[in-house]
């Protein structure tokens, strides 16, 4: 018996991600992990991800190394959101922002922000 | 025409919303907004949220008076993830607890952290 198989994933196998910068705290990104790879984010220490758009397995940073190791993992009072504090190599975002977070709302309109 | 048409929705209407402590940069918790909700957020200043239990708007603190005044609000990437920045008053968990967050993985299993 793990804690993995209390967790609430939803129809499609998924529980959401957020992954924030273990030097800073800042939110670098909202992803998905299906149990195997939160099985293997824990086993490997990268974080791991499920793409929904590829449908596949995400190693972050396999093709960019723009990796993430992973310092600790959180779950929430539901056990339906994973907190990933990690060590970020690089820009989190695969647009080349630091964190995928790069635009606010100002007077109704989206702008750039630091 | 406003940014609220570019959102990226869920086939429930939905958008995940990451809110964090202004004052910390720590992450209170994750739910979903609609765009009714997102729209009530924007115009009142306080978070609020679309409860997928209930189904019905949720105004965070309208009965524990545990309210968010919102600060910031940013978007991914994607354009299919909130970034709120509160001034959260009490705690943000329904449990009690500061943070959904107050667990985590350690040596393969779940335990209470601050």
């Amino acid at each position: 018996m793990s804690f993995l198989d209390d967790l609430k994933y939803d129809a499609n196998g998924l529980i959401t991600v957020v992954t924030v910068d273990a030097e800073n705290g800042q939110v670098l990104m909202v992803a998905y992990m299906n149990r195997e790879a939160l099985t293997e984010t824990l086993s490997t220490g990268f974080g791991t991800y499920y793409s929904r758009s590829r449908r596949e397995m995400w190693r972050k940073g396999e093709t960019s190394g723009h990796r993430q190791k992973v310092l600790e993992l959180r779950l929430d009072c539901d056990l339906d959101c994973v907190l990933l504090r990690v060590e970020q190599l690089g820009g989190a975002c695969h647009t080349g922002h630091y964190s995928c977070f790069y635009r606010k709302v100002e007077d109704g309109k989206l702008v750039f922000t630091a």
